[in-house]
């Protein structure tokens, strides 16, 4: 037979069973969280109407976009999944209740050209508050609290999350009389991290069409840092000259003061005003969080407020907030910078069962056991010699094996090795049992992720 | 702004809330049982190289296919879970231990002509046990016993795995000098179902050059049955005149005598000799799986074992078996059939938080220590009249509601409110949140699935 050569398409992620298993992790986490908060899960197709997929239009989307034809069709992957969001809530409307909060963990596609940590196919994972008509404050503070909560309990601790309001940015802008270039000017400040300062002033200058002196006072604007009570206060200086800047630094303040009560520490969100997102879509509360030790990387977790979610599909008012993690770039880059937790059990199972016996029953009932209470038992009943079947469980990382022959059967009790220690103890299997769940506590209380400080 | 009409593509599943949440649940007890037995989950690409997935080609398949051009790449949608996993193991034999147990609870494409009950895009969830040149016959019984338990859990009741091998029915027509014809008199034979006897000897003699005398000798091995023990005794009548039937029914026997020992009561499995399964990588043991009350529906869970997995990517011999649930099709048929439990609680969140006061710092403290408690906890602060906000409780089911005004903060207390019985008690955070875990735990320990027997 003529084969062919197997291989995976570059930019696609394809785990071992060790880093999946670590991956699920993380993804159980999210999804624990995000239902605490009130969340519910949403599966939308991956395929749409390619019309529906490219409403807005234009851009690097549909360069990007996976498209083709089948039968008559005009069909597309989705590229995100917030687009897929407006599709759902356009066309299911009237069976909604609102504000509406869901979540979504699921893969999106962009044919971007390959490169190291570039993905074409990933996950991101989704949350949004959406709205009829108005949505309240309280969920744009609560939005990063979850994300604090989330990369918390995933064992990252040197983040921030970094928080900013467009409606302070356009109502400066338009103080200075550059309402109309605002769009522009955000782009450029936007880049200040990558560029630095003299390039963001020179490109207003000279491609914005920004005067030196309000170029200087943009300047001086994205320059006031310091921590949140200082920059809230150097913000209050520019109360009173533009409606839509106080109506921007109002809403800065109850975000703030909301992040406290929901027990974010300060260390792990910062009002940051070069914060903009490029993005047109976002209108009021605007969020980046930076891995502290390593700003090369970008945000990992973005997003904001909207004033119209589904303009495209419906004239309703749908105005929400959200925030996205690029989850397939951030498990690359937490594997590469050596941040996942090497010593979280990531066996496919937590015992190895090793009959002796021709009679499998006796192994069996034992596997049963041990599934019942919960324990994750993988029965081995291969024909290989004895040191095959130790160095089987030790290089999967499987904590325990279990013996069972002819003498253990007779006595009502098993051989129960510690793989890491290299203990054996013989006794009752229901004692086993005891032994092995306090073990895999003990070694379960570690987190997914590893900050090294 | 011109509007796009929203929709969904026809043939693609999109849940509401509700149903959605069903869903998970399924998938969730999937994922744990699947887990409880070794399995590791894996996940793959949904777009593969074209050539790739297409290596065995030809039929069906190709027809079906989602397949387009991106640049120079010739690419596809998986269109089953089996492919990939042959790639998979194949492209990193080196770095897997063998057997190598995984499940994959993943979408699959299928271009099919859209029906009612049929589509386009749906789930499959796969185990999968391939061994390294050789596998232990316990894994075929060890398979359907994973089936049995996990439908069990959901709440599944009146079905029946039907396990047949392939080994007994090439080694009976050897014995009937059909040896050649095997596989398309299995086909045949495999509508039996649909189509009746008289049809099957009807093809079998007209169309696949059996002589009548084979022809009825066919009919009378299929119209065995009655319990196990009765099936198998009719078989040993056989033994003896085959080798590859005798090595057939000593693995049925080994399998079905394993099963009771899983625990598999006898009404759950069932020795049928109708069931080969039309494709022809099956090499032993075959499975289906009835539910008894809807024999229209056909297999919803169906597999077997195979010698060799990844034939066309590596020379290595990687014997197998398997089992996939056809989880979209089957969650369609259990709605469409009144199985999935209404009183479920499917709510996004288990209590409600109603602030009646400005600063929202106390009902955020609350929100927390609920999630704390790992109670999902929605803060409601839209400005709304109060009757609204029940109405929207009411609408998503959330079964309890906490309302924290100027006096319950002054107190120290909250008024806790139980939606379903409408009584309201007024008592520490602490209490409340006693009260509503042993109200969720009462009301969650119903199943998924509601079988009316």
């Amino acid at each position: 037979m003529e084969r062919i050569k197997p291989r995976t398409l570059s930019g696609f992620m394809e785990l071992l069973p060790k880093p999946q298993m670590q991956m699920e992790r993380i993804m159980e986490t999210l999804r624990k969280n995000y239902a605490l908060y009130g969340f519910t899960p949403l599966d939308t197709p991956a395929i749409e109407d390619a019309q529906i997929l490219l409403a807005k239009g234009g851009g690097e989307t549909e360069k990007q976009i996976y498209r083709f034809q089948k039968g008559d069709s005009d069909l597309a992957l989705r590229f995100d999944l917030t687009v897929p969001l407006a599709k759902y809530v356009a066309l299911h409307y009237g069976e909604l209740s609102f504000p509406f909060r869901r979540y979504q963990i699921a893969k999106v596609y962009r044919g971007e050209r390959a490169q190291r940590g570039r993905f074409r196919e990933f996950y991101q994972a989704d949350i949004d508050i959406i709205g009829d008509g108005k949505l309240d404050i309280l969920n744009e503070a609560e939005i990063p609290s979850i994300i604090y909560r989330t990369l918390s309990q995933l064992g990252l601790k040197r983040f921030q999350i970094r928080i900013n309001n467009r409606k302070i940015l356009n109502g400066f802008y338009a103080m200075l009389g550059l309402g109309a270039q605002a769009g522009e000017i955000m782009r450029t400040v936007d880049k200040l991290d990558k560029i630095g300062a003299e390039n963001v002033r020179a490109i207003l200058v000279d491609e914005a069409g920004v005067d030196a002196a309000s170029a200087d006072e943009i300047l001086k604007f994205i320059a006031i840092t310091g921590n949140n009570a200082a920059v809230l206060t150097a913000l209050e200086g520019y109360r009173g000259r533009n409606a839509g800047f106080d109506q921007g630094l109002s809403e800065l303040e109850a975000v703030t003061k909301n992040l406290s009560a929901f027990g974010v520490p300060e260390e792990n969100f910062r009002v940051d005003l070069t914060i903009a997102r490029g993005l047109d879509y976002y209108t009021g509360t605007v969020y980046e969080t930076a891995l502290l030790d390593h700003p090369e990387i970008g945000s990992v977790c973005s997003g904001g407020r909207y004033d119209n979610l589904a303009e495209y599909y419906t004239d309703k008012q749908l105005p929400g907030v959200g925030i996205s993690i690029g989850l397939t770039r951030l498990f690359y880059v937490l594997g590469e910078q050596g941040y996942l937790n090497d010593a979280l059990n990531t066996a496919p199972a937590d015992v190895l069962i090793l009959p002796m016996t021709d009679d499998l029953t006796p192994a069996i009932t034992l596997a049963t056991m041990l599934r019942n209470a919960g324990i994750r038992a993988q029965l081995y009943a291969e024909q290989k010699k004895f040191k095959a079947k130790m160095s089987y469980a030790d290089k999967l990382g499987i904590p325990y094996c279990i013996l069972l022959g002819e003498d253990e059967i007779a006595q009502g009790v098993v051989s129960c090795k510690n793989m890491a220690t290299g203990e054996q103890i013989t006794v009752a299997a229901a004692d086993a049992i005891q032994t092995i769940q306090a073990g895999l506590d003990a070694a379960n209380c570690g987190t997914v992720i590893h900050d090294h400080t």
